[in-house]
């Protein structure tokens, strides 16, 4: 068990300086000897044959270095999604798929060109919106819809569309999650509810576009990728499958990132290492606002049913949910994660999610923060308040009422472990915007709940104490939220030094370690055990050069304010860093002091929230202002309180927080 | 025990490749975007006050953007040692010190500005040889001879001289090593021969000269240095102290290094990285061959006395050694490794060794191959040459009869451990070269024996199994001379997988993995051990992983031909790149596929030598001609044999490789 002189308390984020000073190094930033820059030209067609490209104007302007095509970089593989596409062979898909490249020495010279890039398109019908591809007419793919691991040979391959599926229809998949007798349940039920709902599509619109370098490595076939990313690995996959490379052989190096929630995982790195390998030098492609709204992974729009069924006292007794969801040109896969949250928020036995995942000639859609789950929560939290209405009841003991707890099941059908939604509800409860409600006129507070299962993956860590007293722990997660800040927390109270001199170095897919994409939520409780385990080991190793050199028992040896020294005896003691360079020097000693820590834990942590707001509406127009809110989280042990809440305000609209308090549970985490 | 499927098999380097097609990355290769280029200009006097430096000229030439001198890069410290100078102040102590360095957009503008520098110097008295400086009535320090860790502010520190040192003499430290009793030992002799031996300053030589790119780090006092070096943590420590950074601030990244020869250890990092920091923009430096003759840290010269006292069997009864070592303008400290090797060859009852470490105007020494054993041991040998000649025995017997053997002591009092001196004189003495020494009208064999301590220290390694199945090596040694294609041998032979998937990842000093300089033969026999506790470990895990595939007990799985099988059972088994996709995956299992090991050994493993060489002499000019040269090596077991042939062959001057014949002798080391 690690004392906790740190952990628990509130602590600036590590990398907080450098970012307000403006030296945290984003892809942009980067400058590469003879880099050169590369603009692409976005289909203006959702659905359109390419006649030609003329690219004599471009060519003719000076620094243009070159101007590629589909036909340039075809690497033999068919495009199954976004991050697998480089560019458009004979015929795009959506508007603001990628057709062309334009490099030149300069962005402007670029840019220039890349306005003057002449391509013929002949118009094609298009699937245009959900609605038209549930008709199943005319079909988006109808040679087959495109799955992974498809190549060109599969042409010849027989059966299996060139895409390599075999599906044309664009109700790509079809998925229902069953338990109980939903129709006997809602027949017999004292009221139900049943609503419709509609979300639109929404672009994640991060601070940063998207921002890629790649320079050619020293190999053929070895190319380095710098770039804004989620998750280093993922690309790593990517670009290496899409250009037919070797994992080893190319290296992604993760920079500072602006913003992610879900979009950047690789959207455009294949197709810049692409021009990197074909042009031998490095490229830089930093997408406009613009080109970056057209071009990347929008959450899709849905549209879901919701039918609720309860019993005179508000006990929810069915529940049936039809929701489709509109992912684009390309497969994506919310159903899972819909269907697990919008039929795991309330106890219910009967329960009947039907999803369908439909195509069309629009971006291929992505995550967009715990994907599908607000879409999903926005349907059945507006149906629960017309339950309550109904019946009469209050909103919030309603749900209280419903609530699931240990043991209840997910709308997959698996048990949630120990979690938090009613003690947040209790929270609430208590909260005096909820408590003083109805007090002021032409005002109102709004609820709803929410609840995200959790990832977790793998990890590993490094610790590795060096001669000057400086801790680096070294990850091979992104920080896009804080989350390293909460390791130095870790590793500091392992090691009993001060926070400042833990230093974190940034892994890359080379120098590893392994960690999983920043996503899910899964990033603290994955790696958190990796550092504990490193920071651990480490110690044990500080310990026993100290003992070695105190002549002391290991276990009369403490640690303490970067010192080691025997218990009860006063004085400086031994630092670290002294200890770390008798390690670099003890012949049959423990050796350097490091270490690979790992962990591979078996359960995510879910977490649940209650969100209350309180909103004026206007009784002449109807106009609804925002004027407080408060949100309410089960976050476990928070390892820094002021992440805690800095994640909690940032994770809210912006136009809604005029006031936020933080409220959380504890469970222990670590 | 690993199994020797790979290892002690002959078996190409890995980076000759990338090396013979000119793809190797040395320094002066990397091109940084903003960089720009250094020239020194160097001190044309051994001892001079600068009186003033006009800059105007220089400055004047375009592209030229600064002309530094000593007091633009001041960082308060005094130079103790070469590393550790920028650029004189004042006064030059050395022809080929730095004096200024011009810094322009291009290396010929900086070339150009460079010769226009316009340095008014007044000569000064200088000390100039080692007889001059033996006199020591013109002191070279006359304020204290400068040690490590002296500051400026030491000039108001009392007693100690401006260099932290008391002492001004030139004879900067005498030292005695002594058993026994010669005098009385050399009287009783039957035989005395006594003889002096002078030895020229060597310059190292290696092909590429020094070379060093810094550039500045994203915060204020940090700096990355991109270096040809022998040992990153040296340079890092040398860096950092001279310019008072942090080491935590000091990034020192190897580059591949095109010769070394002891010569490599950061002699002009802490300059760049100052002229990086102070124009906060990338900055390279490289040497010309002229500039690097003149301003690096050749071999001392020496003039060695040695007194040999024999009874009429040829037993070496006495040894009284007389060394003088002109070290140049600092203190390098040669005298503990000659007194150890030229009082360590022959087992000796009474050995007396006297060292002086003189300083003179000249270039600071320092290590090249050994240092200072070529010059001792040639002074030894040539006088049991002449012991032989004078008694009438055969050489090669005589040295036989005297040669040390497990537990006989070296020059410094320690006993050796097994060691191959005599298995080597066998082996020479079988050899036809030597059995028809005598048959050839004017042609003579020569013979000398030679030994080597071995260096050792603790090291780290990481070994990580990538999801493709490549196995990467983490190494925190820079391969000097084909190491560490040794240890990719220990990896595959302990993973079971072929050499070819096992990559290195060249560590920096911000990665890691720590591990001693490559000098003093000391790391295939200190990193090896990391590496086989790292591949091991990766074992294990990789068993673990598919005991639990294979629903099998662990002992029942092997690990063979990259993949992993139950003992007995055919077919494909599952590769290690497919447990490692397992190991990113497995939750409660054991964790992404990744070990730091580590290694501490206790001791060295000497080498020793017998080196023959036939030549041809000229009755008529006495030209000697050398024709044809035997190297036998007591290398232990020889992990690739074709590497330990290459360093053989490669430690021999050009002029003597006629033809060379492989001869070892086997010791376990692995």
């Amino acid at each position: 068990m690690t004392q906790r002189t740190h952990l628990g308390k509130r602590r600036k984020v590590i990398d907080g300086l450098e970012k307000i000073t403006g030296r945290a190094m984003y892809t942009a930033d980067l400058s590469i000897a003879g880099m050169v820059h590369a603009r692409p030209v976005l289909s203006l067609y959702p659905h359109a044959h390419i006649q030609g490209i003329d690219a004599r104007a471009a060519l003719a302007v000076p620094g243009v270095i070159a101007v590629l095509t589909g036909h340039d970089l075809n690497h033999g593989r068919i495009a199954h999604s976004r991050p697998s596409m480089l560019l458009a062979l004979d015929e795009v898909m959506f508007a603001g798929q990628p057709v062309a490249v334009v490099v030149a020495s300069s962005e402007a010279a670029a840019a220039d060109a890349a306005a003057l890039l002449d391509i013929d398109y002949a118009t094609l019908e298009s699937v245009d919106d959900a609605a038209q591809a549930m008709q199943d007419t005319l079909h988006v793919w109808p040679q087959g819809v495109p799955s992974a691991g498809a190549s060109m040979a599969s042409l010849h391959g027989g059966e299996a569309g060139p895409g390599g599926g075999t599906s044309v229809s664009n109700i790509d998949e079809r998925r229902v999650f069953e338990r109980g007798d939903v129709s006997a349940a809602l027949q017999n039920a004292h009221v139900v509810i049943d609503r419709s709902y509609g979300t639109s599509w929404i672009h994640q619109s991060y601070l940063e576009p998207h921002a890629v370098v790649a320079e050619p490595g020293r190999r053929p076939g070895q190319v380095t990728v710098y770039t804004s990313t989620q998750g280093q690995y993922t690309v790593r996959s990517e670009v290496a499958t899409a250009l037919g490379l070797r994992e080893r052989d190319v290296r992604v190096e993760p920079m500072t990132v602006g913003g992610g929630f879900g979009a950047k995982y690789g959207i455009l790195d294949a197709l810049v290492a692409a021009v990197a390998l074909h042009l031998r030098r490095p490229v830089r492609l930093v997408l406009s606002r613009s080109e970056d709204m057209l071009t990347t992974m929008p959450a899709p729009g849905t549209a879901i049913r919701v039918r609720l069924g309860a019993d005179a006292e508000g006990r929810i007794t069915a529940l049936d949910v039809h929701a489709m969801i509109e992912n684009g040109v390309f497969r994506f896969g919310h159903a899972g994660i819909i269907a697990t949250v919008i039929g795991g928020m309330y106890r219910c036995e009967h329960v009947r999610i039907e999803t369908l995942e439909v195509l069309t000639n629009r971006a291929p859609t992505g995550a967009y923060r715990a994907p599908g789950v607000p879409q999903a929560l926005f349907a059945l939290e507006s149906s629960v308040d017309e339950l309550a209405r109904v019946l009469g009841h209050d909103p919030l003991e309603l749900r209280y009422l419903n609530a699931v707890e240990a043991g209840d099941l997910t709308g997959t059908g698996h048990p949630w472990p120990g979690i938090g939604l009613k003690a947040c509800l209790e929270r609430a409860r208590e909260h005096p915007i909820w408590r003083k409600r109805q007090e002021r006129p032409h005002e109102g507070v709004g609820l709803a709940i929410g609840g995200w299962p959790g990832a977790f993956s793998p990890a590993g860590a490094v610790c590795r104490v060096e001669p000057d007293g400086t801790v680096r722990l070294h990850l091979g997660s992104v920080d896009i939220s804080g989350v390293h800040s909460s390791m130095v927390l870790i590793a500091a109270d392992t090691l009993g030094v001060d926070p400042d001199v833990v230093e974190i170095v940034q892994g890359t897919t080379d120098s590893g370690p392994f960690a999983p994409g920043s996503g899910g939520s899964q990033v603290t409780i994955s790696v958190g055990g990796a550092v504990l385990d490193a920071s651990t080991q480490v110690r044990d190793q500080l310990l026993d050069l100290a003992a070695h050199e105190f002549e002391a028992h290991r276990d009369d040896v403490e640690l303490v304010g970067g010192s080691a020294r025997v218990k009860g005896v006063p004085g400086p003691g031994l630092t670290i860093g002294k200890l770390a360079q008798l390690g670099q020097r003890l012949a049959g000693g423990p050796g350097p002091v490091v270490a690979e820590g790992r962990a591979a834990i078996k359960a995510g942590a879910p977490g649940f929230t209650v969100q209350l707001m309180r909103v004026h509406v206007d009784p002449d127009t109807g106009l609804v202002t925002p004027l407080e809110a408060v949100s309410v989280q089960d976050v476990g042990f928070a390892l820094n309180p002021m992440l805690v809440e800095g994640q909690m305000q940032g994770a809210r609209p912006r136009a809604s927080v005029s006031a936020c308090t933080r409220e959380c549970t504890s469970r222990a985490a670590l």
